[in-house]
């Protein structure tokens, strides 16, 4: 096992306890409401963004233990985002990682409410962050705008609203970037950027994993979309292929495969290079920028 | 016009100035997902959130422009959950103060983005607030995580959750009040302490302020149950009676509509007192409460 693979596995499984303990206890009421919203996060999942927030903290000098609570809330918000976009009136998906997906367990209903509560109770963790000790004043406060954003119209809420209505239209290449960008790509970029405020990081710092945040953001969604041509279903728990079936606007479809793939290692090369600023703290970083463009699931 | 009914006109209308400063612009793309969050927020309304964490904020020696971001933010919260409380697998209503409901307009999809987007840019804005000048360290961060929590499963959705849930079951009147304190309670409590915590009160005034906070959240809904029951359809721009045609759980259907106004007066003399120890600057926090009891829709 690669380094990287021993610290992804020790900070996901640390990662996984502080989701079961940051959320809701399903023996207070609503008890179905809260059911439900631990039946998605405790899901599994590659908990990408918390590992972005947490390695971006540490190659800054803080530590997991203080960005837990802002890391867990991106992955909250991140499970919110799946639990609306497989709502019948958006994808209307039946399955997610090989289970029903909440609406299909909880009913409609609840699904939306889950997903609405994740986000607020997201943001609960993100300000009681202010309180864990050695976070530098204000940076809580700093961290909400930034999530706040990436979360709208703005960011995410605006990337899956413009692939809503560019579902089986003509769209160029600039329209899924701009798709991709938001829907994907903002909420990775302000993991990292969360990690590195926490941590105290300066505004070059910032900047820098700002830049290294929106390549692998687009790295990570331009992988999804290869994979969905031609992944195993297998790994990747759903058909592939799913996309085009829906004529869904993908990088793939509008640049063609090689492309994507091409697309896919230039950002690789984009956001290693972002990171020489981090004098050799970054490996971590840099190796979940490989892993990105690596995965088969 | 009596002076608490001029300061309510007056900051009524820098509060509507200021939603439509703080929103997305309809020129920015996604453009009509702009538009259908533009729709709800600018629909009127008391404003009574903002109006409240104003109110606050003065009574503590603070000013309206500095909690004014946070204001807003209370405003997105409340246009969000309206949004998807109408939705076709909640409510199911068409029409809104007298207009078609977002998505009848926009379309379930849409509708559901556009709530989304609200509670996510409401954070934005809350974060935000700490750059204003006069906010004391720390403060936003505070904030952000009790309006979290507010519109949590812990407050609000729990609440919508619950009231969901027991449409058409037998409820007692503790159940009632359970649903009460959540679905309209929270947020109200949350928006006067909003205006406390950025004034930089003292624990003593943010404990008399939360006391008077849940006192006037209940008592605007039970005030809204009443006149579900037996008010104007013209001034409340919807059909009266509709709580008992859902057989929703409401305090007159489990208590009765001379209790309910009885615990009415009660829930006023209770928030009044609890102002005493503002000493004189909490007359237009005192004229709300009655203002809620009083109003006519």
């Amino acid at each position: 096992m690669s380094s990287l693979s021993a610290w992804m596995e020790a900070r996901r499984v640390e990662v996984e306890e502080a989701l079961g303990r940051f959320l809701p206890s399903v023996v207070e009421p609503p008890v179905r409401l809260h059911e439900a919203m631990t039946y998605s996060v405790m899901a599994g999942g590659k908990r990408i963004r918390p590992l972005l927030a947490i390695a971006a903290a540490e190659a800054c000098g803080s530590s997991a233990a203080r960005v837990m609570p802002s890391a867990c809330a991106l992955e909250f918000i991140h499970t919110y985002s799946l639990i609306h976009d497989d709502l019948p009136c958006m994808d209307n998906d039946d399955l997610r990682r090989g289970r029903p997906t909440n609406h299909k367990v909880f009913g409609e209903t609840i699904a939306v409410l889950a997903g609405d509560a994740l986000l607020a109770h997201a943001f609960k963790l993100i300000g009681e962050n202010a309180q864990v000790e050695g976070v530098p004043a204000g940076a809580a406060a700093e961290v909400t705008a930034l999530v706040g954003e990436a979360a709208s119209s703005l960011g995410m809420v605006g990337g899956q609203a413009a692939d809503w209505m560019a579902e089986g239209r003509k769209v160029s290449e600039s329209d899924v970037v701009f798709i991709h960008r938001r829907k994907t790509g903002a909420l990775i970029r302000a993991s990292v950027l969360t990690g590195a405020i926490l941590a105290g990081a300066d505004a070059n710092v910032r900047a820098a994993l700002s830049h290294y945040g929106e390549a692998t953001g687009l790295l990570f969604q331009i992988v999804d979309d290869v994979l969905n041509v031609e992944g195993d279903p297998v790994a990747l728990g759903k058909a592939a292929g799913s996309d085009a079936a829906r004529r869904k606007a993908t990088f793939p479809a509008v640049a063609g495969l090689d492309r994507a793939k091409a697309r896919g290692q230039d950002l690789l090369v984009e956001a290693t290079s972002a990171l020489g600023i981090l004098n050799g703290r970054s490996g971590i970083l840099a190796g979940i920028a490989e892993f990105a463009l690596r995965r088969e699931s």
